[in-house]
């Protein structure tokens, strides 16, 4: 094939693109010999229509507000983004930067997986599934904008989000979940385009897989389109893509019928997923292609000049909706500040003013505590979007007059309905996804959103790959986990979380914060909704926590750790979290009956108090001149680096009610001062136990 | 209502037991205030169908090996399975035991979720769509028993699997993605009822869930009946179950339409769910029925003698099984002999022949070294059903001659075909259905298979929950997780572990290995297969390890820890595990040209080292005594136990090729040994540094 002297006759022209964009995507990926190039290429049509026709995008500022969304849920065909990001003009993307693609490159933007640090991704994917349910959450975040703040004649808020899936992201259960609450939604401003290929790694999807993927989505109430030859018809997806934006109230699935590796030897097999061709089937394609197989990276000028109108348009729709914005703040002064504050990712100055100061001082369980401090800021701060994984009744985060965010053509048997504007999400039992969705909705832009979610804490190990995902992609979501202990009683081992605070204590970028009052409840709040890039798990009782009114304090919360009770001439501390500081107050009293002096620390957050001075952590511990013991009803694993011992869990739980369960564990104040004792009396004997951690269990 | 004077009116007689049933479990939540009534109570006309008429069981012998299986997935209303075990004659399932229910009762087996370690309990449910994924894992069990045993006039294996499941279990993406595959592999065994009241805990369904159920499990490829009177019809649901049972090629899903907390005044509300009624409302209920409010607990000898003959039939059941299976090993001796091993657990006695006894010395990645020690196994011993998550090509557990197990009316147009006499298993990308599966593979009857799932370490972190439940249910199921670290390079910190090891870690019941050559990848899976009540996790690198034939013990695997290199003199340990082995191997080199004398200690499983006894422990560790800093390119959270520093990960990784990404993150054998080198003069010095943990990152 010759390069044509002009790129008029529209389909030659797709034809000879999709040939340099495929060619491109077999040199890059052979040039380090590893990548995943068959879906890339079997998926140019799709990236024509969207990136040079359909989507609404600015490539000369990535952040425009009012663009149009795209996530690459089945990340690792990643050079099909970074391939056309280059072709349209996204000027961090150079060829030279492609080319780092599977490379020794410090500085690269062509990761092995797309990362949201970078311009132009919206949501850091590769994992299976998390995309295509982020993508569910920024539907939702510009549904809930355009509802707030759009008025006739004024449509400020109008991004759709278009999502590209694989044959494996319809098998993974988080997307399954997302799918099915996107169509109850209705949220019709959501377009997956689904690469049939019908090839995973293992081989073709039907080893595993045979469901009717259209009738199925059919059944979720989505809207389901075709395209026959999705590899190379760019008018026919075109044409579906501009169906799917008028969708009066369904998302849409656009199945485009693909062929893998297309026009290699390995077109349709598992082969073409995951490696590169090898140097003489990529000389092959070119040849095939009437390409210099010595020529690699070949981009001519035509196919520049074909997209060299994306950039231009993108500042005309820039230029176009910053005028909207000035007549809309000329006509609704008042919803044009909050416009702007929302996209600058400011929360009304006066947001702390909405947290009580004082509390009762009558036991109180702490998901009672989380609701008194954050539901009138829930109410009055429109940035914060609430949800829960089907258990209101028990999560206390319903503000007086909450409205949903609901389907409006939905009508309830249970009366309870909503509209788009509203700002609290029954995400049914589907923990994963509502943690993925609003990995989503924070991601549409920093600080506009402030998503919440809610479920009790044993269940944010279903949502744990969502929630490692916002802590990966620094994402500000915060999750309420109710029911943190075996405190919750009759529900039992299955209920009863034990090495789950071992895993989010672990994981970087990510506060796991278990407050012992509302004062401390309050502190993590507030710490919660100051950190920027941080999501931050507020673990919380079911059961009444005593109030420490005397010994708590918000304002250390930050700290990670503090003296919580101080005695001159200290001989131990008894470290706490939670539900279990009761234990550790009544038994540091018992203890000083026998003249066994403790100081009492509360220790909610390791993560933060390991980013404290070296003073002040040692002012804390003393470790080396007095022995610590952590009381936890938690697998114990890294509280060593605090205390010398501990009376933790080492089971799993027992259903029992609350206060059996505690007490069949050993978690009685008596018993544990009891055991406290003897180890300070051994620890006084054996210097080994200065460097041999203690389970008193 | 007066008791009939005989039970001979069969509608007459349903009637009569359901509200004797419902009214029972009104009084068993009311008399501590708590549980879950409503579904147990809707759900009764199942339960008679079922336990009365369809399923083939034993009540005195809950372990009859060709039983039938129920699965409660909504576990939540376990009352109904304990109800029922008491009423059909269950000797364990006293009037005083059921009593127990949210008792302070230690000795109870009725926790507040169902738990597998009670009679007639198959597999412990309470977390949404584990039991349903089991039950796919039950009837695969089955299905595969009765393709590999079975002969023309012996079906000496043919249980069927029952499942309950409720409105949030098909919410759950695990249940959605095992749900999936049952349609695909055409588990005609497996018969699932929905109790579809259209209730969850946040109101009326609708709220979040408005699909066409039916649709969807159609699209799916499953048979689906319905029973409009699900609450009450029960000649209605014996004729679902029957047609069910006689699906030609299909599982089926039976919809039975209910009401939640039927007949009372919250029928058909949330708030019939998961609390009691209050004493007023059960009274009304009895009144309403005709009974006595002031009898509790009622159940009259007419309504005994109307289960009394499900126990004798069980009886008769067992004894023409036995029969049958006696004639059949006078047919099939070796066969039969076969299938009395299975039966009891028992592996073949020479199955650690077919573990090699030498490796190659080259450098191996130990996924590859994982098939070396286990392939030849799963090839000969029948009792491993071996399976991936989409990943045949990266985690090496093919063996030569494998026949999947597979609908044999699928023909795949990969051309890889197979049978339900196969045993791997293609779960598509589907971690936590393949995990949650494996658990019902496991459970299924001990030892008679010992499924075997893999995926790359990091996809363990979706198939966690199920992991937990196996741990938890005490199911050995061995989890071959490969690409463990940063070593995998160019995918990117999205699959780089960092967290996930501090979980595994610290769960309870829980073997998590890491071993560092293929000697110790075969202690590790010796020590898995003999683990009968534990689930391991073998952790396995993608890239090539170094050997060391000359330091590593196969034998010591099992000890948890131990000397790898020892040395005269040593001054320091350096620990590490797996893939980092080689930097803490080389650095012990770089320190000894300085004449810092350090011992190197394997320690590929924490738990294991916890069992041993502290001698053993202090003769590895030497606390107090000699510094210790541990090289794992993990968090070092948990760490702090054994090691007094630590060279690990704090961050996320990045994307760069494997051996770039250690270079990144620090892991060179040089700079390690510089660091341990300034550490250990430091030490020296410092006394502190006896007794806190530093990072040296």
């Amino acid at each position: 094939m010759t390069v044509p002297e002009s790129l008029q006759n529209r389909s030659q022209t797709h034809q000879y693109v999709l040939k340099i964009f495929r060619v491109l995507i077999a040199d890059l990926v052979q040039q380090f010999n590893g990548g995943h190039p068959g879906g890339a290429m079997d998926m140019a049509a799709i990236g024509i229509a969207l990136f040079k026709y359909v989507m609404k995008y600015s490539p000369s500022n990535p952040d425009y507000f009012n663009r149009d969304r795209f996530v690459l849920s089945n990340g690792h065909t990643c050079l099909f983004q970074y391939a056309f990001q280059h072709l349209v003009g996204y000027s961090h993307m150079t060829m030279e930067q492609l080319k780092t693609y599977h490379s020794s490159e410090l500085e690269s933007y062509c990761p092995g997986h797309p990362e949201n640090e970078f311009p132009g991704i919206e949501v850091t994917t590769g994992a299976l599934g998390q995309g295509i349910s982020n993508s569910v959450g920024l539907a939702i975040a510009s549904k809930n904008l355009s509802a707030t703040y759009n008025r006739p004649g004024f449509e400020v808020s109008s991004g759709h989000i278009f999502c590209m899936v694989g044959d494996a992201c319809l098998q993974e259960g988080v997307s399954l979940e997302a799918i099915s609450l996107a169509g109850h939604l209705g949220l019709n401003n959501l377009t997956v385009i689904y690469d049939n290929n019908q090839i995973t790694c293992d081989g073709s999807v039907d080893l595993t897989n045979t469901e009717n993927i259209k009738k199925k989505f059919e059944a979720c109430n989505w809207q389901v389109l075709e395209v026959q030859d999705g590899s190379n018809d760019v008018d026919g997806i075109i044409e579906a893509l501009e169906t799917a934006k008028k969708s009066e109230g369904n998302p849409t699935l656009i199945i485009a019928y693909t062929q893998i590796g297309i026009d290699t030897s390995v077109e349709g097999q598992a082969v073409a997923h995951g490696a590169a061709f090898g140097q003489s089937e990529v000389d092959n394609l070119h040849t095939l292609y009437g390409f210099d197989p010595e020529t690699k990276f070949f981009v001519p000028e035509t196919v520049y000049q074909f997209f060299a109108d994306v950039v231009p348009r993108g500042k005309q729709l820039e230029k176009q909706w910053t005028e909207l914005v000035h007549d809309y703040s000329l006509q609704y002064p008042e919803l044009a500040l909050e416009f702007e504050n929302r996209r600058l990712g400011k929360l009304p100055p006066n947001w702390q003013s909405f947290i009580p100061n004082s509390f009762p001082t009558t036991p109180t369980p702490s998901r009672k505590s989380s609701g008194l401090v954050f539901n009138e800021v829930a109410k009055n701060v429109n940035n914060f979007i609430v949800g829960t994984a089907d258990l209101s009744p028990s999560v206390n985060l319903i503000w007086k007059g909450k409205t949903d965010f609901q389907n409006p053509r939905v009508k309830t048997s249970c009366g309870i309905n909503g509209d788009y504007s509203g700002r609290y999400i029954h995400y049914g039992v589907r923990e994963h996804a509502m943690a993925a969705i609003s990995n989503g909705i924070a991601a549409y832009s920093p600080k506009t959103f402030i998503p919440v979610t809610s479920s009790f804490f044993m269940f944010y190990l279903y949502a744990a790959p969502a929630v490692r995902y916002g802590a990966l992609s620094q994402l500000q979501v915060i999750h309420v986990a109710t029911h943190d202990s075996i405190g919750i009683g009759e529900d039992g081992p299955t209920h009863h979380p034990i090495a789950l605070a071992s895993l989010y204590r672990s994981m970087p970028n990510m506060l796991y914060i278990r407050p012992c009052d509302s004062t401390e409840v309050a502190g993590a709040w507030e710490h919660a909704i100051e950190a920027d890039n941080t999501p931050t798990i507020i673990s919380l009782s079911r059961h009444n926590l005593e109030q420490y009114p005397q010994y708590s304090r918000k304002d250390k919360v930050r700290l990670g750790a503090y003296k919580f009770i101080e005695n001159a001439g200290a001989v131990i501390n008894i470290i706490s979290t939670g539900s279990e500081m009761q234990f550790a107050v009544e038994a540091s009293q018992v203890l000083a009956q026998k003249g066994i002096i403790a100081n009492v620390i509360s220790f909610p957050c390791q993560r933060l108090f390991e980013k404290q001075p070296l003073e002040y952590k040692r002012s804390i511990l003393n470790r080396g001149k007095v022995p610590s013991v952590v009381v936890e009803a938690y697998a114990v694993n890294g509280w060593e680096r605090y205390a010398t011992a501990g009376i933790n869990m080492s089971t799993f739980g027992k259903s029992l009610p609350g206060k059996m369960a505690y007490e069949y564990f050993g978690f009685n104040s008596e018993r544990i001062a009891a055991k406290i004792e003897k180890y300070y009396e051994d620890w006084k004997q054996d210097e080994s136990l200065r460097f041999e951690f203690q389970d008193l269990n």
